[in-house]
């Protein structure tokens, strides 16, 4: 069983939406790979009641809550506060914080404003965290079954502070068995299509799946055991992508090197030497602007099509048709059939699709699913 | 007062810290703005207990529950289930909403997958959501003090359905007072720079300065409550327009039309009937995939520089010149000193600008800081 964790941050910035809360999913990122299972986030603004009502209900119910954020010095930090409150310990002067904070202004020739005193204020029972990247120090406490940790909110304190203090701590206190994933990577098709294909993948209690789709691509998600045999692990992977079938443009988790579906790419076209031109209609750009930077690709056009592309020293030339005018593909009510026309050093072969939804979605499908034909191709030859 | 809001969201890769959850920081800005007071956000993992018993919390302590996410066809989409089971309410077929999913495949020449049939599930008691943009109905439940707004966790169709259902519903049940916004866009200049142009500017003690950085371009914010007076208000605007200068390129909420960049473009390009090529180094596909389909874009190249270029019937050609070759420029340690060259019927004028940060945010600011060239040239001339 891994150990519970939750994350709890606080801040007004975040709660109405100003910012996105990068904190959190760093940790939780940070806390799944230590082998922890994240139960929940949370986000409160600056609202004592909330708050204390929130630390004593996780202090029954998790292993391990880390909070960011209402350590500063302003009036809208209320952490401290809230912890006093939450669980009837008297805030304490520690001298040595004051210390710290001191020197951090002194080496910066800057007096100490007045309001950075209460930074120096600890929970009685508190251990110190000390902060070497900033004024606020965070703090530890154990409260019923929850050991709390308590982090600033500036983002490269809050880094800091986990990366030398809390992870080491926490490998220390709990017994972590991180477990492997294995993720498969489509363009093409579908989540409930997936699931269809992978209804006879026969898995073993302790393996999981799961799915989560992007704009760009949906991955197939495999969790295995720290323990489990690497053959088998990768036996399964292999029945899952054969199930799947040609979707599927990456394996990661199995040792072999993977990456984006442009990386792909990358490999196949500099292992051949071959150089490519996109003209590009419904993506009207996409494809050029995902593949920016990339040696292979020697241009990309959009709207006019230049009668003297033929002159070019390219192998590869991608282009699509549509069978409505663009501005029309690209309204929102209109499915559109794209046909992607692939000429190689060998052949022409053309692939259709047919694509509904917003025109930002179709214009990012149509550059993704252009550039999976291209390494279906590739792949094939 | 304002009523109370949260913002639950569902789902493995929030959780985990794989994704970001940009549907909730979206969710909770337009809250605000709505004038809901946002309480809480969490975030939960596919657990039934947790969720269940995070339903029946918020049931008792909101006015209002956005819920995103776990309403997908596939194992670990619980809300349905959850919800069941926090209040006791059995899922009923609904006819209707099997209809529209077997439509939504119908439309594509597809067969409905099986497992696409636990979507047409609703709790009893439930209002449907109709989904025009994906299979998943959302639906709405009013439970003790809470009216919860299931929505699907797909961002465009979570969006679409906000926008078109959800927010009229909002505005219809509660009496908010949400006051005014006054919001100034930006190109070109930062947060910091913004606050410090405005330092001058005196602002009455109701009214409230904010700023938000996207991707695209910065964000300053004015809030005025609900019955300022309105000349004062735009008189407070154009104040704070002036000191920031000419990287304003709209403002929203003075009941002039606004809107996108490519929006105030659309305008000065229409009622000239001029037309645009781009020739994009940096942003490489990013200026043309943002104007995909607007009538007075001819094309745009990338890579090669067609000779042809000079017989278009263009009036205002755009050229990107680097100080370093294109995959230099795309590395993330290098700074970059783009030129911008926009040739016009009158003249040739340039444009310098300096980029740094990672590749895809050069690429789409090097696109943003060259539209903007054109929209400065259009206004002044």
């Amino acid at each position: 069983m891994r150990p519970d964790l939750e994350i709890l941050s606080q801040g007004e910035e975040v709660i109405t939406g100003q910012t996105l809360d990068r904190n959190s999913a760093w940790l939780a990122g940070q806390s799944v790979d230590l082998g922890f299972r994240v139960r929940r986030q949370q986000t409160v603004g600056d609202d004592l009641a909330d708050l204390t009502q929130i630390l004593r209900d996780i202090a029954t119910r998790s292993d391990v809550c880390i909070v960011t954020g209402g350590l500063g010095p302003t009036l809208d930090d209320l952490t401290r506060e809230a912890v006093s409150q939450a669980f009837g310990l008297p805030l304490l002067h520690d001298p040595d914080a004051m210390r710290q904070i001191q020197a951090f202004y002194a080496i910066r020739n800057r007096t100490m404003p007045d309001i950075n005193r209460k930074q120096a204020l600890l929970p009685e029972g508190a251990t110190r965290l000390d902060n070497h990247w900033g004024t606020a120090p965070g703090f530890y406490l154990q409260e019923q079954r929850c050991l709390f940790c308590f982090l600033p909110g500036v983002p490269s304190e809050m880094k800091n502070l986990f990366q030398q203090s809390v992870r080491p701590r926490l490998a220390e206190t709990f017994t972590l068995n991180p477990g492997q994933l294995v993720t498969l990577r489509t363009i093409g098709i579908g989540e409930s299509d997936l699931e269809t294909r992978l209804a006879e993948l026969v898995l073993p209690d302790n393996v999981s799946l799961g799915f989560r789709a992007g704009l760009d691509h949906v991955e197939t998600k495999l969790w295995f055991p720290a323990d489990y045999h690497a053959a088998e692990r990768q036996h399964l992977a292999h029945q899952a992508r054969d199930l799947i079938g040609d979707f599927v443009f990456t394996i990661d988790g199995l040792g072999q090197p993977s990456g984006s579906l442009i990386d792909v790419l990358d490999l196949e076209l500099t292992a051949r030497a071959w150089r490519c031109i996109f003209h590009e209609t419904l993506s009207f750009g996409q494809m050029a602007s995902k593949c920016a930077g990339r040696p292979w690709l020697l241009g990309s056009y959009c709207g006019i099509d230049p009668a003297t592309l033929t002159a070019t020293d390219a192998q590869i030339m991608i282009r699509q048709q549509l069978d409505l005018p663009l501005h029309q593909s690209l309204a929102a009510d209109h499915a559109v059939n794209l046909t992607v026309e692939l000429q190689t050093p060998t052949d022409t072969t053309q692939y259709h699709h047919r694509l509904t939804g917003s025109s930002t979605y179709k214009q990012n499908q149509a550059a993704m699913l252009s550039l999976n034909d291209l390494r279906q191709w590739l792949q094939q030859h």
